[in-house]
């Protein structure tokens, strides 16, 4: 039940030139499924990531931040779902190790240039074994053309595949751009989603790589929230081959920007995927908030009401019980907030102004945009120059039912 | 669905000398229900409250804080289920305004007298005219003993009336203590809970009353959470009619002490009942965080567990999937917790230790104490000597049902 979610056609995704994707059915917590994901990326490549802030840092997030701190030069990416490796203390950790050194056999280079990425379950063993042998099979399967098996390979609670391509013209280069990502709940990335995979054949230097990394996932995958959840294995990945022959040093590059926002753009059509296929989501919400003092006060007000269960139930019935938003405005914490100058629209229907329901606004205007299956809500505070945006979706039955039930 | 809520027998409900209360049917919402519920007070009782932090304060609250400043003197207290009176602007002061002023002139006092309460839908306007014409009813009715009809008369969606009553013996007086509450969603209070009222026969010094239900919202309903949306509308109150002879001038008295904590204890019992009967509860969670650095971050790593949807469904299925509560502790906000000194008992059951799950911990004992309906979270932090506790349920399909359907 996912809303509007497009799953592009596979000739619409592209190959990205120094980037091979094999996948594997590794039996890690259900049968007959492929559960194992390997890149391998062509020796030059530059990686950058981001990862969960949460303290409870899987094994894997640990041991890849460790391998990318290295400065190895990381030429292998190895996903399992089914477990998530997090709150299995020394023994997870070895287990991510041991994930790493059999691939680095398996391909011919040195464990710390594998990046392990897990999830699924926290707090129970990875059955490392079996996901170790089946990696020569997913090693076995290697080739540029396999991103499609990928996006359905890290898939959990997902319903659908999370996959985005595009070829953009740099000057006299052809650059191209591919990602996928999962998550559908335990959604509130900071500093990253669940998993996103970004990979474009630019060449962008490492340093450059890092920061450009942090600022797109804030600006996609720190930007969206399903459930208020920051998960344990949150990661966010960039991997540039250079294969195209475009290689982008610095900001002061002529094509820097036109890159950047090819990424951004990426990235954010797949956070914005991860919440389209959000756990029981029926409505896709866009939560604006204008005129804050600054994007910190911004985001404050834009979460506290994108994660208020009154605001996301009102939305899953249709019902425009706006009341339920002014009242998370006014508790997010914005101490000396006047409610008087604070105002608050539903698409473009004014609902609220002056502290109170606006005198032009009816209950069937509120109605007929509540109906939408997408729907913007904007807050202006009066505050400042300052605007964020937040993406939600509804709370329904389904997710209750979802999360009851997703161990059995 | 209320869980293990107790509803004393009438006989058990002893009446506040110099407190009289009256019930009446104004149709605010719906018809032929008493929606409408007056406190009369003798000459000379102190009364203090505490109210909502939300910035989209109702106007009602506004006009409560105002009058209790004034130090006139409170003698009434009028309160209607059905419309919350927030989001409504000068009008709804307005509203509010002449609601103490047609009170004040039925009971013979000024308007300032009297604190206005209003609990229900937001944006919405307060049907004034219906509330107003009704209170001669509600008036007329004034009598010791009504406490029930008013545990019922400011219900919303609670499933049951919340009252509670103790006598306490004091040297030579016997002080009675009686009160009720009400809430069953929008339910994290911040200064105090959606309503509750708490009386008492012992006189209380007006400024050190006022210290008392700060100090007493602060461990009963300012510990409580269902669903993490702080109202518009919370309010607690106390009265002291001094009816009972005994006098309560300063900490130094010798019954301070057990005053204290008997009205401590009926007004925690009051807070409890909200969360067992919260909407759509199946379970109490008593969430209790131990070995803080500090009160501050022992509530937020206890709100972190009892606010999260995943934990909370998991609680609804009875299915011990415990990483869920490691995850929330990890994402609290603490940045220097140290994961390895932190320890998970459900029950008396160790989950986790050493930053993953304990060795002796089995399925089987999670279990058992899952499909219990009243469950403690006990969470050590290894990083000081602050506990905390805080009360929630779980998360069910009704939570949502009754949130997508509430104005219908």
């Amino acid at each position: 039940m996912a809303v509007n979610l497009h799953i592009p056609q596979k000739s619409e995704i592209h190959p990205v030139a120094g980037v091979e994707v094999g996948t594997a059915e590794a039996g890690i917590r259900k049968a007959d499924r492929k559960d194992l994901t390997v890149f391998r990326l062509a020796e030059g490549a530059t990686v950058a990531g981001v990862f969960t802030t949460n303290r409870f840092r899987a094994a894997p997030v640990q041991l890849s931040e460790r391998h990318l701190a290295s400065g190895a030069g990381i030429r292998a990416l190895v996903i399992n779902t089914g477990n998530a490796n997090a709150g299995t203390g020394e023994p997870g950790l070895l287990a991510a190790q041991q994930t790493c050194e059999t691939l680095a056999g398996l391909l011919g280079i040195a464990p710390e240039q594998v990046l392990p990425f897990s999830t699924g379950v926290i707090l129970e063993p990875l059955p490392v074994d079996r996901l170790t042998a089946a990696l020569p099979a997913a090693v076995q399967g290697l080739q540029p053309g396999n991103w499609f098996d990928a996006a359905y390979g890290i898939m959990t609670t997902d319903t659908q595949p999370k996959i985005t391509s595009r070829k953009v013209v740099l000057g006299e280069h052809t650059v191209t751009i591919t990602g996928i990502s999962k998550g559908a709940g335990m959604i509130r990335p900071n500093m990253a989603t669940m998993l996103g995979f970004l990979a474009t054949d630019a060449g962008i230097d490492a340093a450059l790589l890092r920061e450009v990394t942090r600022e797109i996932a804030d600006c996609s995958f720190n930007r969206i929230t399903v459930d208020g959840d920051t998960s344990t294995n949150d990661s966010f990945i960039i991997m540039a081959s250079g294969q195209a022959g475009l290689k982008v040093a610095s900001r002061n590059d002529p094509h820097f920007t036109a890159l950047f926002e090819a990424l951004a753009e990426a990235a954010l059509e797949l956070a914005q995927k991860i919440v389209r296929d959000a756990e029981g989501a029926t409505k896709f919400i866009t939560v604006r908030v204008e005129e804050a003092a600054n994007a910190e006060e911004a985001l404050t007000v834009a979460y506290a009401v994108a994660q208020s269960p009154l605001v996301k139930t009102a939305f899953y019935a249709s019902d425009p019980n706006l009341g339920r938003i002014l009242c998370a405005v006014g508790y997010a914490g914005i101490a000396d907030l006047d409610v008087s100058r604070t105002r608050l629209w539903l698409g473009d229907t004014l609902v609220a102004s002056d502290g109170g329901r606006h005198p032009e606004y009816t209950e069937e205007d509120g109605q007929r945009v509540m109906k939408e299956a997408e729907i913007v809500v904007r807050i202006a505070l009066g505050r400042g120059a300052h605007t964020e945006t937040v993406y939600t979706c509804d709370f329904s039955h389904e997710y209750v039912s979802i999360n009851a039930d997703y161990r059995s």
